[in-house]
Order: C-alpha cells, then structure tokens, then sequence
C-alpha cells in the first residue's frame, strides 16, 4: 500500500538527525507541499553573532526533501540556490514554505520562502530534484 | 594594524559556534583562500542514511565566509548555488578548498570545490558576497 | 529632475537594440516592476526545432534590467539563475513579470515569472544587481 | 552507426539559427567538450553600450547545449547559472570553455568560463541538463 504524503514526511522526520538538532517542526504538509519551522539557537551563529548562512540554507533544503519526497518516489537534490535579503539572529524564529514550480516525472522543481516571525523574508531558494525509480516503503 | 588573512580566519573560527559544531579544521588559508575538512557525523544524516545536503552546503559556507572575510572587509553572503554530483556518507571525509574569481571592492565572488576522501567532485558552489565598510577587528 | 520609472524603462528600451531584436513589448511598468512579452521567430530556433535557451533567458534579464534601473540608480547585473520548466517553440508569446523581493540601497533582488499564451509556467528566473552611485539620466 | 561528438556539435550548430545570428565558432571540440568563439556585434549592445547580458549567456547556453549533447543522448537544459565579472562591450571577442563535471546516464553538470580577448574572467556559469532516452541522429 502507497504511503500518503503526510506518512512520508512524518517518517522522513524520524529518521533525520540533523533535521532534529535543528529543532524543525511540521506546521503542514500534504502531497508536494511543507511548511516548516525552527527557532535559532546560540550553538547555530557564527562570528558576527548571526545565524550561520548553512543553517538557513539547511532549513530550505529539509523543506524541499520532505515536499519533494513526499510525492511518493525517493528524490534526490541536484542544484540548490539561495539569495539572502536579511540577516537572521538568536531567537529568531523562521519560517519555511515550499511551492511545487514543476512536479514531473522524473525531475522536481520546488520554490522555497523563508520569512522571520515578523513575516520579513529572509532568504529565497530554488531546488532541483530528480525522482528515482525507488519509492518510500 | 590590520590583521592577516590569517589571524582573521583563526578568530572567525574561534567565534564560529556551528562551523566547531561541524568539527571543520582549517588545512591551509592565505588572504583570499582557505581549504577546509570536516567527517561527516552519525548525527549529520537524513533519512536515507546519507549526509543531508545542508551539511555539505555549510561546509562550502564557511569557507566562502573565511576566504572573502579574509580580504580585511567584513563580508555578508548574497547569492549561494550548489550542485551535488556524488552522494555523501557517514564516515567520509570532505575537503572543500576556494577559488577566488572576483575581488573587487565591493563585490565578491567565490567558486568552491567539495571532494572526499577518494577525490571524487561531491559538490560545486558559487558564492557572491558585499564587501562592507566594517572592517575585521 | 530625477526621472519616472516609466520613461527610463522607455528610454532603455529605445536604446537597447537586442531586446528590440528580439521584439520585446513593454505591457506595463512602475517603479521597481516591469511586464514584458515577445513572440518566438523562426530565427530563435535551435537544432531542436525549438527556441533556444538563451532567448527565454534573455528576456528575463531585459526584464531585469528594466525593473532594477528603474529606481533610478544604475544597476548591473551580478549573478543569474534559471529553471527552464517547459519547451518554447516557434509562435509561442511569452510574457515575463518581475517581483521585487529586495530594493537596497546597493543591493536588489528580483524574481520573475515567464509564462507561454496558455498561461503554463516556462521557465523561473531570479537575478541579483549591484546598484552603482551614478543615476540614470 | 552512432556519431562522434564531433559530427554531432557539427550538426547541432548547421540547424541552430541563433547561434548563427550570434557568430559562433566551433575552435574545438570532443566528446563532452566544446571551445567557442564570437565577436560582439553593434546590434548586441543594450542602453549602457555594452552588451546585453542575455548575449553572453546565450553563448555559455550554446557551449552547453553543444558539450552535453555531444555525448550522444538528446540533452536539456533543467537548471543555468551565472555570475558576471567584467563588462564587456562592442568589439570584444568572447571565448567559452566547458568543463564537464558530471557526466551520468540521466543527468550531466557542466561549467563554462568565458573570457575575453585579453584573457580575462567577464562570467561563470553551471548548467544542469537531463539526457533523454532519444539518441542523435
């Protein structure tokens, strides 16, 4: 029996450590579509005292894996790009939501915004993906 | 007296909460470069068992900030692209090592190589960073 | 008197011979924004039968141009990227609109939407520009 | 019996009308590799006198479309990048060089550096293209 996207992404969650040290959170889900959060901790700047580009980054692509996966076939990330319109600091919570631009056959190509608690976007990001024949079990 | 490129990259460092998280040693740095490795942690996987990309993005992060930083001007990403061409797992070990191809007064832009321990290309970035005012003190 | 948004973008366009080539119409346009369209010649082809990259491409970065020279500095592109979601193909009329998502004072960032006459969505752009001291005149 | 790379980039080139607008010399190529030329045309430039950014990535778009097809399997264009270094301007002879990266059975990942006449850096620029199961023929 096929997984349903939610079943997906929740078991994707599970098993991704580093998803989890960043502390993301599920807001919604449902085929081809996420919406994350996470809230940045001291361990996560740099030396400026702001939030380590990567770690911004990183929420985008978790993001774009668990939409992208969650249509059923294991995707895989080919090219990722991301612009940064605002800096990030401690405490600040953001906010991840993807939109499905191309969902083919074998190639998936997904937007992602990500905004701070005062809804000012922070970083824009675009991710290319390739479906394997292998399907989430 | 302004610093070397150097004791800027060995203070970056220093104050880099998540880059001694990642556990990045610097191998070499000289104004304008750095070549960085890191091993990729248990803690570091998604749910495929492979490293999750973010991981392998932070790491061309961080030397694109310690190599354009290392130039004097304190320096804020712009625009960041990756390609991923082999996966990453627990266990391997990255070498990401910088190439300076704009250093202009204002601008910065940066392409980084990611390869492992058997010298397979892992992953290719590209960096655009704003030279600001501030200097590094 | 410092110019509208308007007639730079009149004035780019009278001046700027590739996108009069290429037979770029202005539909609208505001500070900061701009909407385009074109229709694919025979001489747009490639060896495919079908338009070639560079031309979707270059629309957008007319669209570009016009939309970050129309806050009145200067702007030059610094980098651009492109997801190419379906064929174009001979007679097919294209039309390109910009967002904004930032407006600095050095630094602008825009995203723009290129679209076929049945509203599919063909290709996703987002550029970055530096905006010079020097003010259109 | 299959074409060489050559006989196929020779092909490509004899049916691509834009390419032909543009000037384009084929200087070398193999399979997977290919060495372009063009000289910017009055016609190229846009409102700054200098040539329009869509020019300069069209050749690195056709160095691309050349390189990736040579290997045998139709190839398109899925994701392009660029970062601009130099302007360039009427007169400039433009030089595109690829460097395959990644070379798969579904997807290929190819750079290109364009210089001009005085061997300077004016851009970078990745491509991501997926290979077909049709065949050149």
């Amino acid at each position: 029996m096929s997984k349903t996207g939610q079943d997906i992404i929740s078991k994707m969650m599970e098993e991704d450590k580093f998803s989890q040290w960043m502390g993301i959170d599920i807001l919604e889900s449902e085929p081809g579509y996420v919406k994350l959060s996470m809230t940045i901790r001291d361990e996560m700047v740099n030396g400026f005292g702001i939030c380590h580009g990567g770690i911004t980054f990183s929420l985008a692509d978790s993001a774009l894996a668990f939409a992208s996966n969650s249509r059923g076939s294991v995707s895989v990330a080919l090219e990722n790009n991301i612009n940064y319109t605002k800096k990030v600091e401690v405490g600040d919570t953001l906010i991840a939501e993807t939109e499905e631009i191309q969902n083919g056959r074998t190639i998936g190509v997904y937007k992602i915004r990500i905004t701070n608690q005062n809804e000012d976007l922070i970083a824009d990001f675009r991710g290319t993906v390739y479906r394997t024949d292998r399907h989430k079990t």
